[in-house]
């Protein structure tokens, strides 16, 4: 009986940027429909189509979402089925199109309890023209659930099995080298470098260093120190740390790691175990658990 | 009776950008007048001074807005006349300068009922040096309106007639080739190019291509072919929809149309019936209504 | 008694830009702890660890904020320590690292009543790894005012007066030359040059001119002609107002001043009484007093 939830909190995500009147029309269209519920961008300037960021984003925001929220995220909605994925017993839905980028966002918040297929055109607005999904459709759908009309009201139920999984790339081990094969995810204002790796896939790794091979260095790598924090390093070093979201990230001090290191979102990265000949910045060692 | 209207919603549109904090003094201004409105940004990112971009976003925009809105619109508001020109029976107001921005957002929703210039200080904010007419004059009519002040009560009446038209020119057809003459009114994030052209412009066009001429083309130009939605597209085709907007607009599917035909903001773009010859994408032909 | 105050708005300031999902991370913080209070986004464009671009924005936004507001602000936090600040006998508190960066903002407020070091980890969010300040510490504490708790249980009380004061450079007379030695603080959109330099240093010039020597300029400099707004500025020429800020700002008429002259923040700008043998382009001669 979750059509009944008093949802109150519409999150936003999209790769819409903020040039023109769309994410505008967005919260009109919340305010005019539903005008209790609160909006809250989370961020429109995901890169066009870039799905995976987008997932990214969305699951690391994820566990912060109030209760009683409603999330729509639009990334490449053309041909795409959209749909409503209910989460945490009715607490949240998740509203997008199905293509992988809830996949995440719905994980870290406990899995899907069900999903529908948007198909209940009442629920929609016309378009003068092309169908705008995110405005004709999501939108719109997360207003109704914020005033209380039932997610079955929306469209047909499906399988939660058959949604679209997610993107993201988990990192593997390297027989050869016994290296960790990494993944950039993600590179922040500041030019720290997010990979896909947990404090768990370095469990054991003993050495006051990670050895580092970029796309851009030569074999052997570049040295970064295992600190806490950013703030450790000595000028001049790069640094491994486990990050604000939990995952290991390769930093500088006041300055940009990616630039240094020359690496992308995408690029792999190689981690290994360093060779403790090289002296620590740091006093004591720092083990890889949060 | 307008002034009993209990206006509850501020939509701002305006080319400060946000890299300083003067969007953010608009945001405070509302929330120390009328605590009980919500503002939303329309966009803040319109190109400085750009009044013709400003009054197409808010135009796009009006349709969405909800009802006992006040629309603050902020471009290149220097020595202009300020103005609140009431619409749809009291159920909006719009104010800005009076040079020609609010005009199409006017006409969208219905015409002028009536127009005040904001000429009562009493209702302007003190300014430390030059007056600031968004955060001095504009903003603060805007939350006394929420507040239930009678519009008559912000300045003296004008005739609405006499309000500055706005600026978006209209297509023609040019007599010696037949063809329809358009300029190109915005481009998307996306790189889709929206002409000032609606498909009434184009009635009566069977063929199931156009061909587009552009400063950058070949004389006798190039073809788009007239699809539904960007998503029809064969990959390397131009397109040819009725956008989200229910205007024409220039496409091509996960590429930037704007980017490949090398066309900007202004420039002349010359459609024509298609030569049937060419193949079309799509099995059965699209005709031009909405 | 300040923690019975019921806040009721959190303005936000910070370096994080809106490229990921931090900023929104911050408003699902603040409405899953304080669903009542508004969240005003002053600017998150800082540049990155900017401190002093950063009290800036603060200090010129902090006049136009509505009481019963508190302020959080995040420009360089790691390793700060992290205070909260209140002002106006408790109508506001202002909150972030002790780097400055309130400085400025705290004296427009009318100077700190009192201050404490946010130490009470159980107003904290935990973080899956390294502190990220502003969503784990900083925004915490804000939304739990807003809920009533006391100032008091956020941490130890310190001495205001030992909190590090704001960077902001006061212009000097140069003894030699008889000019006013000044920086460049800021630069908006438009390319206006904003001194930091009031009407008042320059009380007693009675030119219709001020000569201003840039890095770039050649020695004896550019003239700028004393004006109220930058609409009265003949074409071609440079300005300078008492800008909407109360403070003196190089300008020039649909052109940027900044660009022009050559000059970026930071720079030294040397003003002069001008000569007044250049002919004016206002008949009136205008005083630099508010």
């Amino acid at each position: 009986v979750t059509g009944s939830t008093p949802y109150s909190t519409i999150a936003l995500l999209s790769d819409l940027g903020r040039a023109d009147e769309s994410v505008g029309v967005l919260h009109a269209i919340a305010r005019d429909i539903a005008a209790h519920a609160a909006v809250i961008d989370v961020t429109h300037d995901i890169a066009v189509d870039d799905v995976r960021a987008g997932s990214l984003a969305l699951a690391r925001a994820t566990a912060y979402l109030p209760g009683e929220v409603i999330v729509v995220a639009a990334v490449d909605c053309e041909s795409q089925r959209l749909v409503a994925v209910q989460v945490a017993g009715g607490r949240g839905v998740l509203i997008g199109p199905d293509n992988g980028l809830l996949a995440p966002g719905v994980a870290v918040a406990g899995g899907a309890d069900r999903a529908i297929v948007l198909s209940n055109t009442d629920y929609h607005l016309d378009s003068p023209g092309a169908v705008f999904a995110v405005r004709d459709v999501l939108m719109p759908a997360a207003a109704h659930l914020c005033n209380g009309v039932p997610l079955d009201a929306l469209g047909m139920p499906i399988d939660p099995a058959v949604l679209l999984p997610g993107t993201v790339p988990i990192p593997r081990h390297d027989a050869e080298s016994s290296g960790l094969i990494c993944e950039v995810m993600s590179v922040n204002r500041r030019g720290d470098v997010q990979l896909n790796a947990s404090p768990d896939d370095l469990a054991g790794w003993v050495a006051s260093t990670v050895s580092v091979e970029t796309p851009a260095s030569e074999r052997g790598g570049r040295v970064a120190h295992v600190v806490k924090r950013t703030g450790d390093l000595r000028p001049g070093a790069i640094g491994i740390i486990v990050d604000a979201h939990g995952m290991c990230a390769l930093v500088a001090n006041r300055r940009s790691a990616a630039e240094e290191m020359g690496v992308v979102v995408g690029d792999m990265v190689i981690l290994a175990p360093g060779d403790d000949d090289v002296p620590s910045v740091v006093s004591t060692p720092v083990t890889f658990t949060r």
